[in-house]
C-alpha cells in the first residue's frame, strides 16, 4: 500500500466535525446551531417529493444535475440576482468541499500553481495540500482581495497559475466583501491573463442588511470563471449539496469526467427533496429568518467583544457572514493563548490556521453561527477575561 | 485555463444516463428498470427519519460516516455475511464511482500503476485514465480472476502496482464468480505482495440462488483490502450512497483526506433516510424481490438467445447480477454489427469498451436489468435477426 498525502498533522486537529467539552464554547466553529437546521421544513420537502409518481430522481441522474431541479435553482438565482441564470449555466455539486476536491482533480496536476488569498478558508487550503499544489498567496484588506498585489504577483510568476481561489463575499475567515471597483478589476485581469477564477460564494446570501451585492458569477462570461454555490450555508450542510455556475463550456468537461459518466448527476435524490423545498417557498423564507438570526448575533459578539477585549484587539463589524477577524498587535501569537483558554471552556481558531505559509500568528477567527446569544455573551467574557491576562 | 484530462471520445457515447431513441431496446444498459426503484418505501423511510426529534444528519457529519448509520450496516451485513461486520470496519461514500475516485485521488499519482482484470468494468477504466493511470490487466477465466496469470504479471512488472481492482461477484461484464478456492489463493498472494485488492462487490447480494457465497470483505484482516458495496444495485442508484469495508487503520486515513475533514461526511441526508429503510426492513425484502425478478429475466433472456443467436455464438447463463457475456469466434468483430442493431432498434455494448487495450472485440455485454420479460424476448429476437444476418 502506498500512502503519499499524509496530512500535516496540525490540520488534523481541527475537525469541524469536533466533539466539544461539555462546557466548552468553541467560538471557532463555523457552522449552524442545530435548531437553525429546518428539519420540520425539511420533513415537508421530502414528503412533497416522494409522494409523486415520478421516481426519475432514484435512478442515476444527468451528470451535470437533473434539468427540473437545474430549472428551479436557475429561477431561484435569477430572482436574487441582477442578471437571469440559466440552468445550462449550473451544475449540481455534493457542496463546497467536494466541488473544489473535483476542480483540483479536473484542472490540476501535482505541483502546479495556485493562487489563494491571505487569509484563505483553512480547509480549502488542506484540499490544495492533498492535490499537492504549489501556493502563492496574494493578501486581502477591507476591500477583499488586492488586485494591485494580484497583478504584481502575475509578473513575477514563473509558472502560470492554474487558478485564483477567492472568497468574495463575506469572506472566511477575513469578513471582508469584494468592493463592487475591484470585482471588476478583477475580472478585467483574469480575463486579460487567462486565469481561472474559482470564486467561493457560499456567503453570498448571507448579508446581514437588505443591501443587494453583485456575484462573481455575474460575470461567468467575462472571464473564465467558477462560482461555487452550497446550500451548506443556506440550508444544511448534511445534505451535501451545492452547485457551480459558469460557461456551459466548462460545464460539458466537468460531466464528461469518468467519476460522472458512470456514478451518473452527484446526488439526485436529494436534489429532489431540495427541489421541493424551492417549490414551496420555504428557502427564501428560511434565509431571511438566517439573516435576521445571524444579523443579532453579530451585533451581540460585536458589541460583548469591544467590552471584554483589551483595547490592543481590534476588528471591523462584518456586514454578513459567519466571523468575525480580530488583528492583535504584531508580536502577538494568538496561538499562545489558546491552551489558557481552553482551561477557561473557551476556544478559537488562530490567525495561522488561515494563511498557508503560517502567517497571520496575530489574528484569531471568532463566529456567531453556532451559539445563541447567550453562550456569545458568555463566551466573549471568557476570552475577553483569559486574552487580558495573557497580555496583562 | 488548463485541460489535462480530455476523456477518449469513444467513451464519451456510451454514457448511462444515455437518452434512448422511443422503440430502441437497449440491451447493453446496467441499470435497474424504473419500476424496480422503491418510491413507496423510499416516501416511507423518510418520514420515519424525518418525523423524529434528532436532527444530527442535517449537520456537518462525521467523516467516515455517522455512528447510528455505520451501527445499522454493520448489522445488516452481519446478517448477510458469515462473519460479523464491525461499524469501525465501515466508510460511508457516495457510491462506487465516487469511492473508485476517492481511492485513486488518496493511494496513486499520475504514471502509477494499477492491475485491472480483463473484460473490467467500462466505466471504472474510465475513471482509471483520468488518473492517468498505467494499467496492466490479468484475464478472467469461468472461475473469475485468473491467479497463476496475476502470479507470474506480478513477478514480472517493473514497479509495484499500487493494487488490483476485481470484480469477485457476478462480474461485469463477464457474469462469473470468482470461487472460494481462488478467493484464498488472491489473499495469500495479495498478502505476500502487500498488494492492496479493491474488490468491487456492488453485485453480492444479487445471487438468483440462495447459495451463500463469501464476500472478499470478510478476508479485510488477512491482506490490504477495500471492499466496495453501494445501495445502487440493491436500493436506487440516485441514492449516491454506498460503503467501504476496510481496516480501520485505513479508514483513519480516508477520514483524515482534506475534502472530508472540510465538508463532514460524504452523505448523512440520504444514509439517515436508508437508516429508516434498514430499520423498518425495507431492504432485506427489497433485496428478496430483486432476485426473483432479476433470475427470472435472466431466464427469459438466456433461453431467447439460445433461440435467435447464430450456434457460433456462445455464452453461460450467470449466476447472479445483470449481465450475459457473449463470445463469438475469434474473428468476429461485435462493433460491426452495432450500427445494423440501431437501425433495428436494439442494440448491446461491444466486449472491446471492457478492455483497456481495446482487445476482447469478440464479445458482447447484454443486460437483463433495465427491461421486463417482454422487451427481452423482443430484443432477443432483434438482435438475434441482425446477427444472423451480419455472419451470413
Amino acid at each position: 500500500m502506498t500512502d503519499k498525502k499524509d496530512a500535516p498533522k496540525d490540520l488534523n486537529e481541527i475537525l469541524p466535525q469536533i466533539q466539544l467539552p461539555p462546557n466548552m464554547i468553541h467560538l471557532g466553529l463555523g457552522q449552524p446551531s442545530n435548531h437553525l437546521l429546518p428539519l420540520k421544513e425539511m420533513e415537508k420537502a421530502a414528503a412533497h417529493a416522494l409522494s409523486k409518481k415520478d421516481r426519475h430522481f432514484l435512478a442515476y441522474g444527468e451528470e451535470k444535475g437533473n434539468q427540473n431541479f437545474r430549472e428551479t435553482l436557475a429561477a431561484f438565482l435569477t430572482r436574487h440576482y441582477p442578471d437571469s441564470v440559466d440552468p445550462d449555466q449550473l451544475f449540481i455539486t455534493n457542496g463546497n468541499s467536494q466541488a473544489l476536491d473535483f476542480i483540483c482533480n479536473l484542472f490540476t496536476l501535482p505541483g502546479d500553481t495556485v493562487l489563494v488569498e491571505e487569509p484563505s478558508y483553512f480547509l480549502a487550503l488542506r484540499i490544495f495540500a492533498d492535490h499537492k499544489l504549489n501556493l502563492v498567496s496574494v493578501p486581502v484588506d477591507e476591500n477583499g482581495l488586492v488586485i494591485d498585489v494580484l497583478k504584481k504577483t502575475l509578473e513575477t510568476l514563473k509558472s502560470k497559475p492554474v487558478f485564483l481561489y477567492t472568497i468574495p463575499a463575506y469572506h472566511n475567515p477575513a469578513s471582508v466583501t469584494l468592493s463592487e471597483k475591484r470585482r471588476k478589476k478583477l475580472v478585467s485581469n483574469c480575463a486579460k491573463n487567462n486565469l481561472m477564477l474559482v470564486a467561493d460564494e457560499v456567503y453570498h446570501f448571507l448579508g446581514h442588511s437588505n443591501d443587494s451585492l453583485t456575484p462573481m458569477a455575474a460575470w461567468s462570461g467575462q472571464c473564465p470563471l467558477i462560482s461555487l454555490g452550497s446550500f451548506s450555508k443556506i440550508l444544511a450542510p448534511g445534505l451535501r449539496l451545492g452547485w457551480i455556475q459558469t460557461h456551459p463550456d466548462i460545464i460539458k468537461k466537468m460531466a464528461g469526467s469518468g467519476v460522472l459518466v458512470s456514478g451518473g448527476g452527484l446526488n439526485p435524490f436529494t436534489s429532489q427533496i431540495v427541489n421541493s423545498f424551492m417549490d414551496l417557498g420555504l428557502l427564501t423564507t428560511h434565509i431571511h429568518h438566517l439573516k435576521q438570526v445571524y444579523g443579532q448575533r453579530k451585533k451581540i459578539l460585536s458589541e460583548q467583544l469591544r467590552v471584554h477585549l483589551p483595547d490592543q484587539a481590534d476588528f471591523d463589524v462584518p456586514m454578513g457572514g459567519y466571523f468575525i477577524w480580530v488583528r492583535f498587535p504584531d508580536e502577538v501569537d494568538t496561538n499562545a493563548f489558546r491552551k489558557a483558554a481552553q482551561k477557561q471552556d473557551v476556544d478559537f481558531y488562530p490567525g495561522s490556521f488561515f494563511s498557508h505559509k503560517k502567517g497571520l500568528k496575530n489574528y484569531m477567527r471568532l463566529s456567531f453561527a453556532f451559539y445563541g446569544t447567550a453562550d456569545l455573551t458568555e463566551g466573549a467574557a471568557r476570552l475577553g477575561k483569559v486574552i487580558s491576562k495573557q497580555m496583562g
